[in-house]
């Protein structure tokens, strides 16, 4: 029921997606009426496949954690988490409101043992391919111990995503032992500790984009700004293109046969509203799709959730933790 | 003599500058023998107003602050820096070390009464225009009022710019009250007592390209990433937009038209790189030029400390803060 769409949006993107994998099954978690209404427009359908769970009430999009925490256990939110719990589902994926999909994952699903905060993260691209980024605003305030949990948690997703020997790295204004504030520094001696990971060091903004790292590090506050200061840059970018090559007549033409490349550019400069973003560290999946993508993006973070299932993340890391916790 | 190229690059700026504004006069501090064999190389050059202050000793770009301060007095960035305090000099203009240019700077020129912290700034385009960003590194940790006071200063330098009534913003993950850490809550709790200042809320990573506010204050560690996280990623979108245009005949001729336009926009787009950082809050004007700026870069530095000797931006600001410093 969630994101700037609701079910208008939501419910394309899984008629796309059980086009695109035909042994997924999904479970639509809302308002009956309003869903069956959707649904039915799509009359050849295989609706074995496509099953309505009815919850009467909806997580507001700005309700406060807390508030979500206390209130209605019939939201939609909640009772998707509960399918996961219980196992009736293998991964819950919402366009909700982040904060209380967090409070309510954690409420609902818990932590892995060992782990202290789930980290949300998404692939960002970069000159060389791309790499992960994470926190990207679950966690404003991190501990040092907090950023090595992050990190660990990184590098066994990016080995679930096929990398081999994920290089690690913190965010941080330096490359220097001496850059950086309290808990950078403290999190980086931790992991240099941490024989069983590939640490690289710290890398800097630019460095991000350059492709230095496989898993990129910093606190929600840093990562939350960096990621949407990002897209705003590429929209910026974009649209000053645009203009430019509007100007004239031959600029006009340039600008015709350089729309699709700068359009696929854009796309792919908006990661989290692209792909959504996966929450790491719980007993589960959970993957938030951007509050104001399309079924195109709402589709992507459906396909994000069944790689995670295909790869059994969360056992996984599970299973890596031990080793790497200290 | 600081920067990745010294006075091979800084001696061919002054030249240029000098030939830019006809009332300028330029000192050069540094190694006597080099800066004398390069300005020779300008025999039509009225020497009168390019003077060459020999000193024997450089800050080396990998010191530490503490190391420059207990160090030499005889460096060329400390007695550049000591011709300003002396009067002798209406500004410094350096591309060497930015940690030790703020350490001697605060040293030898101090801080404005009231003001703890110096602070980095540099105007970021947008899509409005442009905004004044900071701090960009100065300062890792920052209370709400160091946050409180970098909003006066950097709206006392918009206005010093041109601006009427500057919008002024904090950064942070979101625009509720109840977002971000404690530091920023205080400091937006601190603004919004300060009736002289226009303090428009928060913006997000976004918002800040979008050109929502004239002024957006954040403590040094976020400004520093994100600051030099949007040069890699403009620098990235540059590249594959030119591996994009080379890929076909057709593509080759759009990339070709296409060239002028996407590298104004890759120096638009590397604000610091291009233009330098202003430190606010001393009394004296200190310009840092980037590192890795070439001629036209340091240049520009140069008309930087130009504009804010006209506007006399220290006495400006020192005006100012009587009445809006809490």
């Amino acid at each position: 029921m969630g994101g700037d769409f609701g079910p208008h949006c939501i419910v394309p993107a899984c008629v796309d997606s059980l086009a695109d994998s035909p042994l997924l099954r999904l479970i639509l978690v809302g308002q009956h009426d309003i869903l069956e209404q959707l649904v039915a427009q799509y009359p050849r359908l295989d609706r074995t496949r496509l099953l309505i769970r009815p919850a009467a009430d909806i997580v507001a999009m700005d309700a406060r954690p807390a508030q979500v925490l206390r209130g209605s256990a019939d939201s939609s939110m909640r009772q998707a988490l509960e399918l996961v719990r219980r196992g009736e589902a293998q991964a819950c994926v919402s366009a909700g409101n982040t904060g209380a999909l967090m409070a309510l994952s954690r409420h609902v699903l818990k932590t892995l043992p060992g782990i202290d905060r789930p980290a949300m993260v998404t692939a960002v691209p970069t000159a060389a391919g791309s790499c992960l980024l994470l926190d990207l605003g679950a966690n404003i305030d991190c501990s040092a111990e907090n950023l090595y949990q992050f990190a660990v948690m990184g590098a066994v997703a990016a080995e679930a995503l096929g990398v081999v020997r994920p290089r690690v790295a913190l965010l941080n204004v330096g490359t220097e032992a001496i850059k950086g504030n309290q808990q950078v520094k403290l999190a980086a001696s931790l992991l240099l500790q941490a024989r069983e990971l590939n640490y690289v060091g710290f890398v800097e903004g630019d460095g991000l984009y350059r492709g230095e790292a496989d898993v990129v590090v910093c606190d929600g506050f840093v990562g939350n700004i960096v990621l949407k200061a990002s897209e705003g840059l590429a929209s910026m970018i974009a649209a000053r293109v645009a203009a430019q090559f509007a100007a004239g007549p031959l600029s006009r033409l340039v600008g015709l046969l350089a729309l699709p490349l700068l359009r696929r550019l854009q796309g792919e400069l908006r990661p989290a509203r692209h792909n959504g973003a996966s929450f790491l560290g719980l007993q589960g999946i959970v993957v938030k799709s951007h509050g104001a993508a399309g079924p195109e993006g709402f589709r992507s973070a459906i396909r994000r959730a069944l790689t995670e299932v295909d790869e059994n993340l969360p056992q996984r890391l599970h299973g890596r933790l031990e080793h790497l916790l200290l």
